[in-house]
């Protein structure tokens, strides 16, 4: 069955390899093969280190073995790599080696998992130049942008974790269209240095795996650790607040939120629909601020040195087209500031907040997807997990995001492995 | 005078060399003649390009010229530099070659700069291994840390200008000891992109000149813009609000404040004195929170990786030794973003904030020194710059630092423009 094992949880593959039952070896081989079969179709990777086979045995042979031990993970490729290229899909890039690895990336390694290759992404996770990759579901949509590669590899079994970030909607928004799970920490819990800078405030790394298990493993690498231990004690009499009256989603979407909302009460749970619009509304246009704001400060290096390789979209955000004044930005950081406390407050009475994680299904093409319901949660810096919830009308994954207060991450993760099974209704394809 | 070009200030310099007057090489030349002659006592640099003449003289040929051709610039060695070592004074990072430059680097190629060398840094700007620099003043004193060598070159004359940056007071409190002209601007006005990250909070880029125009020109190039044109007039008739009840510093220190004040008073200025401790008080251990809290974040992978390399101190920040709760640091980041509009709103009814950048002179030995009076202002994200003010009882410098409102960075370089004649009694050595 070693065919098979990539198509396996990342939780499931390192019990297999911790008791001995498969080796990394295998496993990488396992990957390659997956790769070698759906690449052509699915275009998930930058590049594919070939060294992979060789660094798999020199793992296994090692004494003692790290708790990601030979596991393979995809990395999103604005993420700098000591051993590979990191390209950014710009121009500039093209073959950069940047001779040392983002922060993350070392942590990884540190803990014995093999990174894989590069995952293929927007130009700078931003704009400009789209991701080749397809969504493994239906080849004619899109996986969404920007971890457009780490989502589709995970998805279609070719890694079973991968690194992503979110600015506005680039992990959730993937992970919702290719049915994964999709992980983005509180903001700053997780280094991001050595990732591409594009808006300090929003900028966030997270993951993506095949169950919430999965994506506890990466929790556990990256030391979130909440103040105290959750509280949650299953879905019988826990307390689920659902936004989306907020939220323009199309109806199907809603139908799957409602569904969900089904499910979690028939198991005992207390759902509380709550127009958090109190939240939302103040909050009105201040992420476009910010991240264009931001991306003037991230983008005049390149603007200046060069102006003719870099898309259209960074110059002009270099040069502020968008005539943002920093008047503007500082009220939209005070603003920001302001309901990041009142959100912690509404959502710690509850075990988690739910939401949907796009309006709706991946759309056809080559396009990013919207990111409207994903880039507050970003702005206010809370974490969020989407939970794959069922097909939609073109029998496309739909996600729900669980949410809540900054800094109650593992919190997160008891109730989203807790719901997970109640909502969960096998989107794999 | 070629011998003496290297004393200019760097306004000056850029001068004579766009009016030909001198060439890139000759600057180049008398800099590195400055640095063989001193470097033994100060030890300004961690490393001095040998292909620095050469880069000079293709800058000298270059039929366009950028706005800072052929000034030479130090950098502190927490930048990444795409030609150089990039060594962090970390003996993990020995002979490490980043293969890319910071942004602000890279930025500042593009203006056609000088890139000299690499200067002295405290290991990772924070603690363990002290940058070897003296302060030029009085070899048996500080140069003040983190900024050590960027601090010492700029003061005794081997560049015009130099990058540093500010967690806590590591821009300020070198320049205040060392008499040279210092800019933190406000926090990510200007990119932070490929310098090491030890709080994404609180990291802040700046610089060091001779004048307050040698510190414009880097907010030139590195495109700092306020909203509106500054609506400061000259010294007689502005408005100085001074705040020096809230600070613990030394009597020759606040007497050096206060002798700024009556000189300032004695031009037109109007003075008001006021007790800043309504945003001081609440704000007190605050920095210490988030400083220690993101350090978990930042050296999380260092730790794993080369624990025995580290200093023991970044190995206890990433295992959270102190104890900081994840509560602690919510209402840290919460409280600082509230007195961030309180101070705001104060300091703009002022044409500037004046206070002292240290508690006193630099003191002896191989220390970093005080940064009481710098951290608060570096969690409030507002632009400092440093003033030059005197020498104290030891004849070491003693600067005073002009504040005000969030992305007022050039209205507060005018107001500097406009003071440091009545302020600065010439303490270059």
């Amino acid at each position: 069955m070693v065919d098979d094992i990539c198509r396996l949880t990342a939780a499931t593959i390192s019990a297999k390899l911790h008791d001995g039952e498969i080796t990394a070896e295998q496993l990488a081989r396992a990957c390659l093969a997956r790769i070698a079969a759906r690449e052509a179709d699915v275009r998930a990777w930058s590049y594919v280190d070939p060294a992979v086979i060789r660094q798999a045995r020199e793992l296994d042979k090692l004494p003692s073995r790290g708790p990601l031990h030979g596991i393979p993970v995809g990395v999103k490729d604005i993420y700098n790599t000591a051993d590979m290229p990191t390209q950014h899909n710009s121009p500039i890039y093209t073959g950069h080696r940047p001779n040392a690895d983002a922060a993350t990336v070392g942590t990884l390694r540190a803990a014995g998992a093999l990174i894989l290759g590069k995952t293929d992404t927007m130009e700078f996770a931003s704009t400009g130049r789209l991701a080749a990759t397809r969504n493994p579901h239906n080849l004619a949509r899109t996986p969404g942008g920007s971890s457009s590669g780490s989502a589709a590899a995970v998805g279609d079994f070719h890694v079973p974790l991968a690194l992503g970030t979110q600015t506005g909607g680039s992990l959730i928004r993937p992970g919702s269209f290719c049915g994964v799970y999709a992980m983005k920490p509180t903001w700053n819990a997780v280094s991001a240095e050595g990732v591409k800078l594009i808006s300090t405030t929003l900028d966030t790394v997270g993951w993506y795996g095949r169950s919430v298990a999965d994506l506890a493993l990466l929790a556990d690498a990256f030391a979130l650790q909440d103040d105290e231990p959750s509280s949650f004690n299953g879905v019988a009499g826990a307390r689920i607040l659902i936004d989306a009256t907020a939220y323009k989603a199309d109806a199907a979407s809603l139908a799957t939120l409602a569904q969900a909302a089904q499910r979690l009460e028939a198991a005992g749970a207390k759902i509380v629909h709550r127009d958090l619009a109190e939240i939302f509304t103040p909050l009105d246009g201040m992420w476009e601020i910010v991240s264009r704001s931001e991306g003037r400060t991230a983008f005049l290096d390149l603007s200046r040195l060069h102006p003719h390789l870099l898309h259209e979209e960074f110059v002009r955000r270099a040069n502020n087209i968008g005539g943002f004044t920093r008047a503007e930005l500082v009220r939209a950081y005070d603003t920001a500031a302001q309901y990041r406390v009142q959100f912690d407050r509404i959502a710690g009475d509850f075990d988690a907040v739910l939401t949907l994680s796009a309006p709706g299904e991946a759309p056809e093409g080559r396009v990013q997807g919207d990111n409207s319901l994903n880039r507050d949660l970003t702005l206010l810096h809370v974490p969020c997990i989407n939970i794959p919830a069922g097909l939609g009308p073109n029998r496309m994954p739909v996600g729900l995001t669980l949410t809540g207060p900054r800094y109650r991450d593992r919190h997160l993760l008891t109730v989203a492995a807790g719901m997970a099974p109640v909502i969960d209704c096998d989107p794999m394809p």
